[in-house]
């Protein structure tokens, strides 16, 4: 199947993604008869260039590499914002992969809608627009006959959104519990060895695990946001990131860790949903966490999610919950799916 | 959607379907525009009968409990056989759920080519026939231009297939390891309390985790089924159950356990295959597993696999492996998928 895609964003994710495209065209199209074409790119910062042809993506990772702009690139029509890309670039797919804001979903939600009024399918990893207005978007897109999908929002490209949606397809899942946020996980992981908040936090920033403005992770906020996409996706609900209720891991001290472990239980932030008879509750908090339960065994910067189903109990998926080569294979995924999907 | 399906083999599982069937049919409906009908049932054992309008759910279910039979189903066609049954029913789907045998795959694999042969979709939780023929049957799908879907031959109803299949579509999955085999993982970390091999044998057995005679579990075979249908699925290849290096678990003492968690080890029956430059290879025996290594926290009757992939690294699927509601809604997703995929 031939697909053209526009790119809106062209940080690590754009560019991971792009490399793997290249890297993986010929298994693809022996294994998928997957034929993708790169039409446009557009990034607020390092410029834009859309050929309905197809660029060369060879071309295209080498000049953003060479001058960290796409302004160079040999060819193609340069000078295009992000919604005029989107308009005219003539893709099937519109790849969202700008950067996430939790409280207006700017600038990817007006892409996103953009993408699915103007009929082409959209897969995003973009948190912002899908934790606050997921039920608009897909109402939008099924208006539109096109596919929204966003693996790569929750665990990045470990594919807790697909074993939800497809793998337990006809189950009931009542509770959602894990986690999804590698900063926090990481930090609560290195106190155990002795450390405490703040100390470990520097050294976490360091080694760029953290953000110089760290609030998003250890407050809890980026949890929330993956809850609300998780509990909507596969509860059935519309909860928004301020229903949730929310502790970060600020408080923790390196003695309550060591009081947890006398108890035989490791202290994780842990996202969670579960169904109640007036609806879906979510709630991000610092929980205490049996050793015997396979999250607490989930250590440094990886993720995981515990499903509760009717039929099957508790399904665990654990991976990596970053990366660029880890989200752009997730995006890579989407795409995957669309050519199945009807 | 509307289906027609036509059910083989009518023991714990194919009731277990059934009953999830007749439950969810509302659920289903709203949910996926699912309509299934089943039109008819044959077991071996217990009858069989036809009605292409469509059989009572609660009639069949009901008579096979107060009789053990369906001969007493009020209407329908009756004394079909199973073959005839396939042919005549005028099913879109045929759901394949009669024993396992690992030598010969019948009487399985003659059901599923008359299946597929005759233009319908096949939907099985029957081991045999996909371990030791999966690249003939799925040939024999595509060029039919049906589907053969198998989820509940691996961690029954825990969706281990379509996670490498569909989750993790276009990464390059280079290693599968897992604990795949219930019985066997049951015997092993009881064995951690303190009991010898056969103590704890006699145990399961009492307890209907072991077989009267436990040689398919606990020499490695089932593993070795299972691994063949992950390899055979997942990385290109074509082994059969006698290509696959086979150790079970009879020759481990309380004291190899011991010794393995002075080494903050657990020793696990694990599957494991891997691609080498001369092809896949497969092996199933006993193994030393970290602590930090989630298979090795894995206890009880629970399974669970771990994928490596060339972007994503380890993914892990933890859940249960057996049971008739978890088998059951495993091929309830192996049918709702049918009706997803082109």
């Amino acid at each position: 199947m031939d697909m053209k895609i526009a790119l809106i964003g062209f940080g690590l994710v754009g560019q991971s993604f792009v490399k793997i495209l290249k890297n993986k065209h010929e298994k693809l199209l022996e294994a998928y008869s997957f034929d993708a074409q790169l039409v446009a790119v557009s990034d607020i910062l390092k410029g834009s260039v859309m050929d309905p042809k197809g660029l060369d993506l060879g071309a295209l990772l080498k000049t953003v590499r060479e001058t960290g702009s796409i302004e160079g690139y040999p060819g193609g029509v340069k000078g295009l914002d992000s919604l005029d890309t989107i308009r005219r670039s003539g893709a099937d797919v519109v790849v969202e992969v700008t950067w996430t804001n939790l409280e207006t979903g700017e600038p990817g939600l007006t892409h996103i809608k953009e993408a699915l009024r103007s009929g082409k399918h959209v897969v995003t990893s973009n948190k912002g627009p899908i934790a606050l207005a997921l039920r608009e978007l897909l109402d939008f897109a099924k208006n539109n006959n096109v596919q929204l999908r966003y693996e790569c929002t929750v665990l990045s490209g470990t594919p807790a959104i697909s074993l939800g949606l497809e793998g337990l397809a006809g189950q009931d899942i009542c509770e959602i519990k894990g986690i999804v946020n590698g900063t926090t996980n990481y930090i609560l992981t290195e106190m155990e060895q002795g450390g405490d908040y703040s100390e470990v936090l520097a050294r976490a920033q360091e080694m760029g695990y953290a953000e110089a403005d760290p609030s998003a992770d250890v407050d809890g906020w980026d949890a929330v946001g993956k809850i609300c996409i998780l509990a909507n996706t596969l509860m059935g609900s519309d909860i928004k990131p301020k229903d949730v209720i929310r502790e970060g891991i600020t408080g923790i001290s390196y003695e309550d860790i060591m009081e947890a472990r006398k108890e035989y239980k490791r202290i994780k932030l842990i996202a969670h949903a579960w169904k109640t008879e007036e609806g879906v509750r979510a709630k991000v908090s610092p929980e205490k966490i049996d050793l015997s339960d396979p999250l607490a065994n989930v250590n440094g910067v990886t993720n995981a999610l515990t499903y509760n189903t009717d039929s099957l109990k508790e399904i665990t998926i654990i991976g990596r919950g970053a990366g660029g080569a880890e989200t752009g294979s997730g995006i890579l995924s989407d795409l995957l799916a669309l050519t199945r999907i009807n």
